[in-house]
């Protein structure tokens, strides 16, 4: 193979045909970030950091999860959270919604829009939802019943997507039954989730292509990483050579691997942003402004948060431009 | 956009069709990594250390730099390591030197391939190795000269390569100016630095098609990214996407950027095979036994490395395979 090796030509025109000009941000720290914190955010604290990361300029955000406290104690103030955050007219305030409860509360909180969240996978479906995958969708069909007929919008999450802690690698027909499913219930995105880390570029791709194939339009489909392995931003790469324009992040890599301590958790919203800045794909947010609302958020949670670029920004490493 | 989008059907055979079968790890954690630790490790340990990523099946390394202890303390033993290590026929050895007295330091302790190294951005060379771009081209003249005339096989490096902390956005004409300087003097390799880890995607496309498009075959080529900012692994996925079949690293994400502390250092060597094993390109390195060697390492450092793939191992992540 050398430099005259035709695919490598041909790649010169394709690579980043399909990188779209914007992206849109879906911050999830206060949410899938904050639930694997060891620290509990106080709930002003929470206010803070919600309206610091609207204030730097993302527009859609999940601030809670109305779950039951004694599964996610660290959540347990969602009421007061949902309440409290001053809401800004053109930014989407959501939170997860486990059942009929959780939309209850969510609606008398406020809530616009919420999520619903399933497995992939059926073991991860019983030991995480104590239901199984047809039992969790027939569930939800009257949970997002509810919500539309209440005037609200559903976003639906399928986690495991790319590998299960129970089962291991997860088939891509499990995959494309939840993802149908899920969008058959009326849900307006599906955030395709690698909850534990173990996804590489070709498996995304693969998987992708699958859900693509299958008929699903590439507008109805974002992507959640956890970077425990470190491979987020190359998935989110390959995602972005195929089109897909939601990208779901946490501000500071905020939360962790449940299975793992002390590895890494979603991917953060400050390297994803730089990096689709060097891209010259627009988000809408400023840097600068959201780097600060995430050193603010380390000292909170008295401990050093995963986003590299976090890392490099307080080691007041070299800031420079970049070509294209 | 959906997912009838033209170049997403391309994409579909395209994405990865110049991905090599195979790609050549060069580890240059007891050079670069250990240069850029607070830490100075002794001889005996860097020993342990170097036929450690050997025997988990690393097939090329860079053991010490022959610079002058004033400038380096921490590779002070180059004439030690060189002569201690225990050589394995199949495996390349190599040392970086900066001048003809390095030169004949690596010859004297019997080093058959050595790495020269200067930068892209004029600025650099000046501060960094006392010299202009042309000058560094002349003295290395006569020691590549030298050296292939001892029979030696010669690298050569290009850092700054994506951005310079003094000139910022480093032009693509004066990487090919160093590139084919470099070339011409007789190196079998050209190592592509992002010194300071600032590159993203797009740009890595950008310069890597320009060198190749310049005439250099893509067998001459190797990448080299610090992850200071997180994007090393999305940036080697679209090197690999244009054929690239060299990638360095170091062990545990070794060293950091010297111009911010605390920030991180190369690609760890642990996360670039994870991801390429889950390609499904070979390495020919042993998952297992490469990290059980960074987790000793860290214990020797006393600190905890920024390999992702290591903390996940580290925090008993869930061990699952991985489709396609």
């Amino acid at each position: 193979m050398n430099d005259q090796h035709p695919s490598s030509a041909r790649a010169t025109t394709d690579l980043f045909e399909a990188v779209p000009a914007e992206v849109s941000i879906y911050e999830v720290g206060p949410r899938d970030g904050l639930q694997n914190e060891k620290a509990i955010l106080p709930t002003d604290r929470k206010l803070e950091l919600i309206e610091g990361v609207v204030d730097a300029g993302v527009r859609r955000i999940e601030i809670t999860s109305f779950v039951d406290p004694k599964w996610i104690p660290a959540l347990a103030d969602h009421t007061e959270v949902a309440r409290g955050v001053h809401r800004k007219a053109d930014v989407a305030y959501s939170a997860l919604v486990p059942n009929m409860r959780g939309l209850d509360g969510a609606s008398r909180a406020g809530m616009q829009e919420v999520a619903v969240f399933m497995a992939a996978s059926e073991t991860h479906n019983r030991k995480n939802i104590n239901r199984s995958t047809e039992e969790a969708l027939s569930t939800y069909r009257v949970v997002v019943d509810e919500a539309l007929a209440r005037g609200m919008r559903v976003r639906g999450y399928v986690s495991c997507v790319y590998g299960c802690p129970y089962e291991g690698t997860v088939a891509l027909d499990a995959v494309l039954r939840v993802a149908h499913g899920l969008l058959e219930l009326g849900i307006y995105e599906l955030s395709l989730g690698d909850t534990i880390g173990v996804g590489t570029p070709r498996q995304i791709e693969y998987v992708l292509r699958g859900l693509l194939r299958s008929g699903i339009a590439l507008d109805r489909l974002a992507v959640h990483f956890h970077d425990t392995r470190g491979t987020a931003l190359a998935n989110i790469t390959v995602a972005l050579q195929l089109g897909i324009r939601t990208v779901d992040s946490a501000i500071g890599g905020l939360g962790g691997c449940p299975y793992a301590p002390g590895a890494s958790g979603n991917v953060a919203t400050e390297d994803v942003v730089y990096m689709l800045q060097g891209m010259g794909v627009r988000t809408g947010v400023d840097l600068d402004r959201l780097v600060a609302v995430s050193a603010k958020l380390s000292g909170y949670l008295g401990r050093e948060l995963p986003s590299k670029y976090l890392k490099a920004h307080l080691g007041h490493c070299a800031r420079i431009g970049r070509p294209v």
